[in-house]
C-alpha cells in the first residue's frame, strides 16, 4: 500500500509555519510514504521564491507543485529549473520553464506527479487540460509506475470531468485552487481516488487566507485595496491517499484536516 | 430551537424521486422545522414549471428558491407569481416577476429566506449582492424575526465574503450553484451559519448531475451535445442549521448527505 | 497585383440576399481575383449547412470561413468534409471535422486561407492562436505563395498583437467577430493588411444583425428573448486587399461598404 | 448648432503630448463649442492624477470622464472630488467618491455628460448600465438642456443596444473602451449620435498604447511584462457631433484623426 498526502495551496506565512511545526508529526501519524504540495501561494500569499521552495522542501514536502500563480514571483522563471522535484502546470506553453511533471522514487516505486489548470474562469490561458493530459500520460509511459493529477481549476465541471475521463489511469485526480475543501472525496469506479478540491493550507478566519475586511470592502466599492495574508484559524488542509500497487487502483481518499494547537 | 434544513439544488426526475422517497422520514429524523430546496434544476436539469413547484411543495418542502436558472423553462415567468412560497434570486432586475423572498411561518417564528446571485464568473447579470443584501435587510426590518440567505454563486472568494459580511446578521448563509457540497461547515464568530455549497441534490454519478459521456466529450472537442439528466448515486444533499431564537444565532451548521437506497 | 475581397460575417437571409444581388458587380467594380466570407451567421445567425454553403459558394464566393457558431446547425459536422473550399478555426481541437485551411489557386498564385479564433472573452475553448499560427505557417510553408489570415476574436489586444505577430508573413491579418467594422485599416510596417474588424454583413438597424427590441429587453431585465435577425439598412461589409506578389506586400486595404438599394 | 468634439481614451504621455500641441488648434478647426475627453489612461497608461487632471483642463479639455481604470492611481480617489469637470462612471456603487456626472454650461447651453460601464467581458463589476442611464435621465431632468452619453465598454453589442435605448433622449452616446475607432458613426433614426467607439489618443503603433514586443510574448507564453507605452504614430482619435438645438437632434457625427506633425 502506497499512502500519498496531497497538501492544498499553501497561504504565506501562517501557512509555512504549520507545516514547520506539524508536518514531520502528521507525516508519521498518517504513515504518509510521500507528500506533495501546491506552493502557489507561499509567498504572501503570491507565487513562491527559491528560497522558500527550499524552505518547504526541507520540511518534509517532497514535491512541489503550481498553479496559476507560478510567475506571480520576479525571478522564479529563472530559477525554477534548479528544483527537480518542483513543477509547474503541464499545460502552460512548452516555451515556459520548469518541469511539467516530477517523479519521486518511493521505496521502488517510480510515482509521476503532475499538474493542469483548467480553462474556465481562469484568468491564466491555457491549453486543454484533457487533451494535455492526455500527452502526459502517454510521455510517461514506461517512466512511471503511477500517475497522481492535481487539477488546478475554478469549475467544478472541468474538474470533476477530468476526474472520470482520467479513470482507471491515474492515482488520484485531485483539485486546488478554490481554496475550499469539498466534500466528496470518493473511489471513481475504475479505481482513481477524486475530490474536487482539497483546501489551502493557511489561515481560515479569512477569505481564500486574506484579511475579510478589504476584502469585504473592495466587494462593497470596488476600490482597489491591500489584501495581507489573514492570521486566524490556521489549518493544513489536504487528503490522503491509499493506493494498492498490486491491484493497480486507489481503496480510499479523505480530507485532512490539522488545526494550528490542535489535532486532527 | 428551531431546525432548518437546507436542500441543494434540485436536479431532474433522480432529484425529484429520492425527495418523494425520503423527504417525508428525513424530516422526522432530523426533527427539521422547515425545509427550504433550490428548484433551479428540477425540470429536466433546466429551470421549473408550475406543475413542479407543486409536486416539491406537496412533497414537504416549505419554500422553493431559484438560481440562474429561474427563467429556463418557457411560461414560467407568468407563473411564479402563483406561489407566495417561491422566491427568485433578489438582485434581478425589479422588473422581473417573482417575489425576492418568501417569509415562512414556524410555530410563530417569522422566518424570511431569499437569495443572491453572484457575480464573479456568473453568467446571469445581477446587481451587487453585497449592497442587495443589505437592502433585503432593511426592508424585512420588523417583517421577519430571523432571515435565511442562500448565496447562489460560483466563486468562493464571494461567497465567503458575503457570510463574513452578513455574520451577526443572518441566520445562516448557505452557498449554491457548483453542485458539489463543501467540508466547510462552521458557525461564524458572530452566530451565522455558513458553508460554500451544500451540494445538489440528484444523481452523483455524473458531471454536476449531467451523464458523463457527452461532457468529457464536450471539453475534448468543444462540438455541442446533449446532456441528458444521469440516473445514478442518487443523493439528497444539504445543510442542518441549528438556530437558537434565544440567544439569536445558530448553534450548528452540518452537511446532510442521504443516498438513495442506503441511509445518512 | 492580386486583389482579394474579404466579407465579413454574413447575417442571415438579408445577409445573403444582398450578396446574391450584388456580389457579382461588386466583384468587378473592385477588379476583385477572389473572394473570401465568414459564413458563421448564414444560418438564420446561427451556423451554416450544407444547402446554404452552396448557395454561397455559387454566388461568387471562392472560399468560406467560419468562426465560434461554426457548429451551430446540426448535421453541419458530417457535411463540412465534404467542402474542400470550406474550412473551420485552425485553433479547434484536431480531432473536429472540417479543414483547417484552404488553399486557392488564383491565375497560378496559391492562397493559403485560415482562420483563428482569439482565447479572450470567447466562450468557445481554443488552443493559442499565436502558436497555432506558427504551427500553420510551418505546415503550409512550400504549398502556399500567400497566406490570408482571418482572426475571429473579440479583444482588440489579441487580434492586433496577432498582427503585429505576423506582420511580414501572412498577406493580411483581418478580424471578425465583433460585427462592427473598426476604422484603423493600415498596412503593418513589414507589408502585412490589418483591420480589427471588417464589419458583418447583414442588417445594420439592429443589434449585431438582430432585431433591436428584445435585445434591449434582455439587457433590462435578463430573461430570455427569441432573437430574430433584423431587416432593415442591410449592407454587405467587407475589406479589400491589394497584394503585390512581386514585393511580397500588401499596399493598400480599405473598408469596403455596400448599401442595399445603393452604392459604395 | 452646438458641436460637440469627444476624445477618447488619452494614453500616457505621448497622448498628453500630442492635445497640448494641437488641441487648441483643432478646436479652431473644427469650430468646437466644447471637448470632453475620456482621462483613465492618463498616467503612463493607468489611471489618473490632480496633477494631470489639471494639465488636461489646462489644455483646452472641458470635461473629463473616467473608465474601469478609474482607480489606478492611489490617492486620486481623495482627489477626485475637487474637481468639478470630472466624473467617474455613473455605475459604480454611490459609496464611490467622485461626481457621477457633469454639467458643463456652453453659451447658456446646459450640457450634462456622464459614463456608463458596460458589464459583459469586464472586469470591474458595475450596476446595469441601462437602469442606471434611466435613473441618470431622470435625475437631469429640468437640469440639464441636453445630455451626452458615453458607454465604456467591450462588447459590441451593449453599447449599440445602448445606444437604440437612448435614441431621442441622448445628444450621443458614444463609446470607448476597446482603444480602437469603428467606422460606424451615424446618426440614429431619433437623432442620437452614435459610434461604438471613438478610439484613443495616443501612439498607434502599439497593441491598445502599450509595446508591442511584451504584449506579443505575453500572448506566446503567458508571463507577465512589464508594459510600457508605447511612442510611435501618435494620434488624437475622436468624434465630433453637430446637435441642432432647436430641432433637437444630432444632424452628423464623424470620427476625427489627427496625427502627431501630420494634418487630418
Ligand atoms: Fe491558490
Ligand atoms: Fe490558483
Ligand atoms: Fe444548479
Ligand atoms: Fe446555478
Ligand atoms: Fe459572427
Ligand atoms: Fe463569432
Ligand atoms: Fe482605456
Ligand atoms: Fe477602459
Amino acid at each position: 500500500m502506497l499512502k500519498i498526502l496531497f497538501i492544498g495551496d499553501i497561504v504565506g506565512k501562517p501557512g509555512r509555519e504549520i507545516l514547520t511545526e506539524r508536518l514531520a508529526r502528521l507525516r508519521t501519524e498518517l504513515k504518509a510514504d510521500v507528500v506533495i504540495a501546491n506552493g502557489e501561494n507561499v509567498a504572501a500569499g503570491n507565487g513562491i521564491t527559491a528560497t522558500l521552495a527550499k524552505t518547504l522542501l526541507g520540511s518534509g514536502i517532497d514535491a512541489i507543485t503550481l498553479g496559476d500563480h507560478v510567475w506571480d514571483q520576479r525571478g522564479w522563471d529563472d530559477e525554477i529549473d534548479d528544483f527537480p522535484t518542483v513543477c509547474r502546470p503541464a499545460n502552460l506553453p512548452e516555451s515556459c520553464p520548469g518541469a511539467d511533471h516530477v517523479i519521486l522514487d518511493i521505496k521502488g516505486f517510480k510515482l509521476a506527479v503532475f499538474t493542469v489548470l483548467g480553462r474556465t474562469f481562469m484568468g491564466m490561458k491555457a491549453e486543454c487540460p484533457f487533451l494535455c493530459a492526455e500527452a502526459m500520460f502517454k510521455k510517461l509511459e514506461g517512466k512511471a509506475d503511477g500517475v497522481f493529477v492535481e487539477v488546478h481549476a475554478e469549475a467544478t465541471s472541468e474538474k470533476i470531468a477530468l476526474g472520470w475521463h482520467l479513470d482507471g489511469r491515474a492515482i488520484a485526480v485531485l483539485g486546488t485552487h478554490t481554496h475550499v475543501p469539498t466534500a466528496d472525496a470518493s473511489v471513481l469506479p475504475k479505481g482513481t481516488a477524486f475530490m474536487c478540491d482539497v483546501g489551502m493550507t493557511g489561515p481560515y478566519a479569512s477569505v481564500l487566507g486574506r484579511e475579510v475586511a478589504p476584502v469585504i470592502s473592495r466587494f462593497l466599492d470596488g476600490m482597489p485595496k491591500r489584501f495581507e495574508v489573514a492570521e486566524g484559524d490556521v489549518r493544513i488542509s489536504g487528503a490522503l491517499v491509499d493506493y494498492d500497487e498490486v491491484a493497480k487502483r486507489a481503496t480510499e481518499v479523505r480530507l485532512i484536516t490539522v488545526r494550528r494547537g490542535g489535532g486532527r
